[in-house]
């Protein structure tokens, strides 16, 4: 088995693990999940932020727990039962124990007539409601009657939960990694971005000399992004080179890149680069096709220079946001794939630099054993790509740009402006 | 009867009266028109520029002025009546009443073999001679023989004539309209653009709070719009944000869009933005293909930022400065559509503004009503819209480039704005 | 015969004298053919760097002679013979005389498999080694036995030898022209390109009135280059405007254009006007296929606005470094179309300026006797370009700009730049 085989198997393992547990934006399953993540990556630090707690325009909203629900028909049937699936619920939804007549019941039911078969995944966050979602083939078999539902729920201050690893550097710099822990027992989107989160920040922390700071969060969407911003923002502002959103990484149909707002960061630059490589038919898509956390990170003041590599994006497979998407619309090469494509960004990120000739005109590449001695018609060409990167090492290009430019991976960029920095050719350009 | 077809027929109302009227660029027929036209818009004023004035690197040329012109056969039959067509005359000829045989007189007629039912329109402004302009297919009954030729006009000092309005607004900056009052009749080139201009200077006098100051100039094309800046050049330069030559307007086969010298100032995005959405197949010409005042708007050092809206733009039709250009080449649905395309340009400019986001990260939207409160899988692309407004609302764009980069209609941009405004989710940035 | 076809003639014939000569980047072979050109262009100065001298990375190598070379059999039957063809040997071979195996023999002998009947040119400059080049079909017929290997040469301290034509002009802003005397025996690939500078060098000289300096070099390529910008980068980085490496001017199977590192200096603007019409269906290349002298004028830190108009560029033809490059693949109608190339460049940039209009609105080209006086449905399109080049002259841009902006050739914008100067239309913006 390789080891990109491996990974994928491992973070499959941890998804299988985590899939049964209830999360919603605050409650007990966020912190059962992250407790489970924290014992992979033991510097992650678990925080709690009270309800009603301000974050810019949001305030944080009451803690939602839940411990049972289900819909029982006349004879005592559960026709519904959250504990056969955790998506039966609408999040949040208030308690509730009554009986009530099919056609009182109706307006509380989500389906969906075109997927007949996935149950869906629907919420009510801000609004005090409750509901059930359920198959629309299962909808259509409920007899007319009366039923008993039953959500035994508390919606109560408490607190929200997040994680947070900071990994330090040797520059201030950081890079973000940000995750969500907010989706109940729903596969791609998300419990793919917490372990492909979790398999990079165990990398990281594992690296004994790291250039950059790291900053990885595992937030619950929105609310969560908020507040972590709101505690944080002058220093990220101040500090982030390069963020990724990680998210919808772990199925094998597709490649995605989202760019920033401004679409020409560092992190476009970088991620632009790594996918044209490591996934050349990706589908790209401009910021106004976001949907996750970039929302916040990019937006107007906040401003920071972040992307999202996915596999197949939110919103763009049918499976999104219903019970298919499952442990089986996820596979470990798929997860591998994510985990790879946003590591290949960091590393090439740890080895970015702008650079400078050290001398004027083309160096003598021959008397240092890096040029062919004998000339003959194609002798130049051997070493296009060496000579090319001194060629537009002209202190103002850092590697990203020059690797663009001349058209060779982040890989090879890496290992010529390596080798031309030992052979004293090109220097560092200090920012 | 919809709104915008009762004003096409009103304009083609207009149209039909002031068609028979000889217009040149002086004298009575432009006095004429532009008093019928003041008569709808009673704030315009009439100015009397004298000959000789010099203005730039020209001068006012001597009034013309003709009362009648023929060529009559030696059966006193008139082959060719000024009273029938004022195309007749070449514009600005000389009097004069002499026999000649045919042979002398082949060298004052002009016409287009191919195409032999149309007058051509000819002038002569700046070189004294005098012509008849006739169908090539009458040319050539002309039987051999003498003929009487007779101009009875006047070419002396004088002065040359436009017509000013000034709307003033809320703010020094100023909108531009100009158009042209100098060709005899024909219909979409020129009568479109006076009606057209028109009906905009009524419905701007009319609206009882206009951001703008309108700076609405019916000029004879040319020497007028060259005298005309020569007056007004410092305080035009200072102010003016946005300007259109009217031109073209009235006839329903094409919609053109002729960009400023620049091509990317302020009209011209505006412009753009219009034009995509009110007609989305039209032709988009660059300044190369310029013909009309925006020769002079546009010039070196004069560089105001004008474009040209039009129908069938000048010299792209095959009835184009012919007889053929008359009230049936326009239509009242034509000059409904220049108009409406015209307006909605000015509408968008009077709401453009540069917005910054009030908040950092997205505001929440659903507290105030303006999101769905149930999470569902598309329930983000309701207001796909409106947040994206917000997040693009980052104090540098303005709504036009908000729209064109989100790809709304100025109506929707507008309309978003105000909505967003009045929730204090966005704000103006002063210049 | 026309100019141009003489011109042609003229420089075949010197590339059929020049074409004998053993050229190495040192010894006789440079002298010899330098003092020949020198006969052309008697300000030729032919300078001698010393071996060991440092020149940036490169320090100049010993000289190499060569008086004979042949390989016998035990027959005494000169297989290959410099005599024939100096291409035979491995330029910058160290002496030998040895008898040897074939075996022994072949380590020494390069020849090309898929084009058996061309002799590959073959160098070895910085590691002191021999051998012998010849056609894979003559290499096949070598029978076993013991070979003669004789090569009289010599590689001793000595100096590199380069020419220079400095011809004043009235500005200190230069232009340089760059080509190589390295080659031996190859036509297009190096000869013509010194035999068109050579022309072009005459043509310049005889110039009564230079606005700019001209800088022509003769140099060994890399080595030569490389030592002239070590002793005059100073200077060449303060005044060079534009420059233009001559090498494969002389076939006239295509014309190519490669770009500066930059891609958008004067001398990239100036080229692609002139080749857009000159040769419209040029190769573009850009500094990535860079191959020849460019790769040190452009060399970060350097930065000279240098491009490269060929015909069939290095490596773009199969004859390209073998004795099948000839003085049967260039012509005289080849190398006459890449002296034109060039020169029409030198035109364009001699008189290019900026240029400002000298009159607020258009002017009055009528009153002049530029603009028809009868003013008809197409008057104003028989001036467009003298219109368009006025439109444009808004002082920041140079009248390459306004040509390739308006769409005409170098020679209109020229002749029409002059008509506008004389008629006081325009003037020209000092620096």
């Amino acid at each position: 088995m390789t080891d990109a085989r491996a990974g994928g198997e491992r973070m499959h393992g941890w998804a299988a693990d985590l899939f049964p547990i209830c999360r919603s934006i605050t409650g007990n399953g966020v912190r059962e999940t992250l407790s489970y993540l924290q014992r992979i990556v033991p510097s992650m630090t678990l925080h709690e932020v009270p309800s009603g707690t301000v974050a810019f325009d949001w305030t944080v909203p009451d803690e939602w727990n839940i411990s049972a629900a289900y819909i029982e028909d006349e004879s005592g049937r559960r026709v519904v039962d959250f504990a056969n699936n955790n998506l039966h619920v609408v999040g949040y939804s208030v308690p509730v124990d009554q009986w009530m007549t099919l056609a009182e019941l109706q307006p509380h039911l989500h389906s969906l007539p075109d997927q007949p078969y996935g149950i869906p995944y629907i919420t009510s966050y801000y609004v005090r409601r409750w509901g059930f979602c359920l198959a629309h083939a299962e909808r259509e078999l409920l007899a007319e009657g009366r039923y008993r539902v039953v959500i035994d729920s508390t919606l109560e201050p408490g607190s929200l939960t997040y994680g947070e690893v900071i990994l330090p550097g040797r520059e201030e710099s950081e890079i973000l990694l940000s995750t969500y822990v907010c989706h109940p027992s729903m596969a791609n989107n998300e419990l793919s971005g917490p372990v492909v989160t979790t398999a990079l920040a165990e990398w990281l922390a594992s690296l004994t000399d790291r250039r950059f700071t790291y900053r990885i969060v595992f937030v619950p969407e929105t609310i969560g992004s908020i507040v972590y911003l709101s505690r944080h923002i002058a220093s990220m502002k101040r500090n982030t080179i390069s963020g990724f959103v990680v998210t919808c990484v772990g199925d094998d149909r597709a490649y995605t890149l989202l760019s920033s707002r401004h679409g020409d960061t560092l992190a476009d630059r970088t991620a632009k680069l790594v996918m044209s490589r490591h996934a050349p038919g990706h589908a790209s898509y401009s910021y106004l096709e976001r949907g996750s956390d970039e929302r916040q990170y990019c937006s107007p003041g906040v401003d920071l220079p972040v992307v999202s590599i996915m596999r197949s994006g939110y919103n763009s497979y049918p499976e999104y946001h219903t019970s298919l998407d499952d442990l089986s619309f996820i596979s470990p090469e798929g997860l591998a794939g994510g985990y790879e494509a946003i590591r290949k960004c960091i590393e090439l990120l740890e080895k970015n630099q702008v650079y400078r000739a050290t001398t004027l005109c083309e160096p003598q590449l021959g008397k240092r054993g890096l040029y062919p001695t004998l000339g003959t018609r194609g002798s130049g060409y051997t070493v296009r790509s060496m000579t090319n990167v001194f060629a537009y090492a002209d202190g103002t290009l850092d590697l990203v740009d020059i690797a663009t430019r001349i058209g060779i991976s982040a890989d090879e960029a890496i290992a010529i402006a390596a080798q031309l920095e030992r052979a004293g050719l090109i220097e560092i350009v200090n920012g």
